[in-house]
C-alpha cells in the first residue's frame, strides 16, 4: 500500500550530492531503487523539478523507473486543471512526454477539464477530493445543498465520470473520518492518501477508514514523501530512507492485519 | 484592456516556421512584438510549452518580453494548486525561474495553497473564480449555504485574503452576469477575463459587467488567445494577428466609450 513520494529539495540533500549536475536524478533514483520492493507506486512531485528547471532529470527518472520496475505505476503529481483544449496538452505532457501511468488533477474546472486525460486509454486520472493541508477545509468542507460537503460532491461526480475505471481520488490521511465518507461514496475506486509521515496522519486510522470491506488493504495508495526522503541528511541517506520505508510498510501491514 | 494569450500549438503554425528548432519562441515573439502597442498584458499558457518540452523557449520568451516591454506584465497561466511546501516551489518556478509578474492559481486547496505566492512582494496571484469552460459550472455554480454559488464564495475569500493588493481573479467572459456579481463582491480588484474570441464571449456585455463604477475600463484584463494567434494559417500570420488584435482592442474601446 506504500506509495513513495519523490519531492527532491536540493537544500535538504546530503553533502555527497553537492555540486553534482544530476543530483536530483541521483537522489530520487537511489532512494527509489532502495525501496522498490516495499512500494506499490512512485509519485514524483512536479513542482520540485519545475522550480529547479530539472524537467530532463524528471524524464530520465521516470524512464528509469518504468524500465526497471514495469509493474510499479508512476504517478506524476502535477495537480493540473485547465479547460479542454489546454488539458489535452497537459495530458500529452504527463503521458507521452514523461511516460507517467497516472497524473493528479484538480476538479475545480469540472468534467471537461478531466475528460482529455481519460481519452488516454489505460492511464490513470487521480482527482483531488479532500486534501491533507489545513486550508483544504476552506472550500472542500463547504456544504453544498443536499450533497454534504464539497469534497463529497466531488467524490459523487468522480464516480459518475468514471466509465472506464481510470479515475482515483486524493483523500488526505489527516482526516480519517472523511476517508471513510469518501469510501462509502465511491465503492472500490482506488484512493491516493497523502498525509502520513511528515504531515502527521495516523496510519492505523487511515487504513481502517480507507479499506474496501472484505478486501483489506486493496484500493489504497498511502503516500509518504519527506519522512522517507529526508530520513537522514547524511551520506547514509539511502539506507536511512529504506529503514523508514520499511517501518512504514510494516506499520501499514500491521494495520491491515487488524482488518482481517 | 486587451491581454494577449500565448498558446503556441505547433500543429497550427504557418509553414514558414516548419522544422525550426525555436519555432515556438519565434511564433510567440513575432506576434507579441507586432501587438505590444495594443495590449495591457501577455499571458503565456504553460501547458503548450510543457507538452512540447519547450521550457527553455518559455524562459527566453519571457526574458525577451520583460526586456523589451518592462511595463507590460507577463502572466504565467499555469493554474497551480498545491499544499504550502510544494506551492513555494511553484512560486519559485513562476517568479524566479521564469521571471513572470503574475501566475494563475487554483483555489480548491484553500488559503495556505495561495499564501506562498503572496510572499513574493510585488508579484500578482490570479485566482480561478468562474471559468469560461462548460464544465466550469459543475463545481463553481453549486450553492454553498448563504454565500451564493461557490465562485461567489471564492470571490469573498479572495477579497479577505488580499491584504497587499496582489490578488486578482479569473472570471470567464462567457457569463457576463456572473462577472457583475464578482465585481460587486471584490470592489476594484483586477479581473482577468478569458473567453472572448474563439470561446465566443460578448465583448460589450463583458466590459459592461466587469467595469468598476466611475472608472470605466480600469481593472479588467480581457484575454484573447487563439482568435489572434491563428488569425491566419499562412505566412502572413503576424500581420493577420495584428489585424485581429487591433479589431479586438477597438471593440473593447468602443464598449468602454459607452460606459462613460
Amino acid at each position: 500500500m506504500l506509495c513513495l513520494g519523490l519531492d527532491p529539495d536540493p537544500k535538504r540533500f546530503p553533502s555527497c550530492l553537492a555540486g553534482k549536475p544530476q543530483a536530483i536524478l541521483e537522489f530520487c533514483q537511489t532512494i527509489a531503487d532502495a525501496t522498490a520492493d516495499l512500494v506499490c507506486a512512485f509519485k514524483p512531485q512536479f513542482a520540485y523539478f519545475a522550480s529547479q528547471g530539472a524537467e530532463a532529470q524528471l524524464e530520465k527518472l521516470i524512464a528509469h523507473l518504468k524500465t526497471k520496475y514495469p509493474n510499479i505505476p508512476v504517478i506524476l503529481d502535477a495537480k493540473r486543471g485547465d479547460i479542454g483544449s489546454t488539458a489535452e496538452h497537459y495530458a500529452l505532457e504527463a503521458f507521452e512526454r514523461y511516460g507517467a501511468d497516472a497524473v493528479t488533477v484538480n476538479p475545480y474546472m469540472g468534467k471537461d477539464s478531466i475528460e482529455p486525460y481519460l481519452q488516454h486509454a489505460g492511464k490513470g486520472v487521480i482527482i483531488l477530493c479532500r486534501t491533507s493541508n489545513p486550508g483544504g477545509s476552506d472550500l472542500q468542507n463547504l456544504h453544498v445543498g443536499n450533497n454534504g460537503a464539497l469534497f463529497e460532491k466531488v467524490a459523487q461526480l468522480a464516480k459518475e465520470w468514471d466509465q472506464s475505471g481510470q479515475i482515483a481520488l486524493v483523500v488526505g490521511a489527516t482526516y480519517p473520518q472523511e476517508i471513510a465518507k469518501v469510501r462509502s461514496i465511491v465503492g472500490d475506486m482506488p484512493l491516493l492518501i497523502p498525509g502520513i509521515g511528515a504531515q502527521g496522519g495516523d496510519i492505523e486510522a487511515t487504513v481502517m477508514a480507507g479499506a474496501i470491506s472484505k478486501r483489506p488493504g486493496i484500493g489504497m495508495m498511502i503516500n509518504s514523501s519527506r519522512a522517507i526522503l529526508y530520513a537522514s541528511s547524511g551520506d547514509d541517506y539511502v539506507s536511512a530512507a529504506r529503514g523508514v520505508a520499511q517501518e512504514t510498510r510494516n506499520a501499514l501491514r500491521t494495520a491491515q492485519e487488524k482488518l482481517k
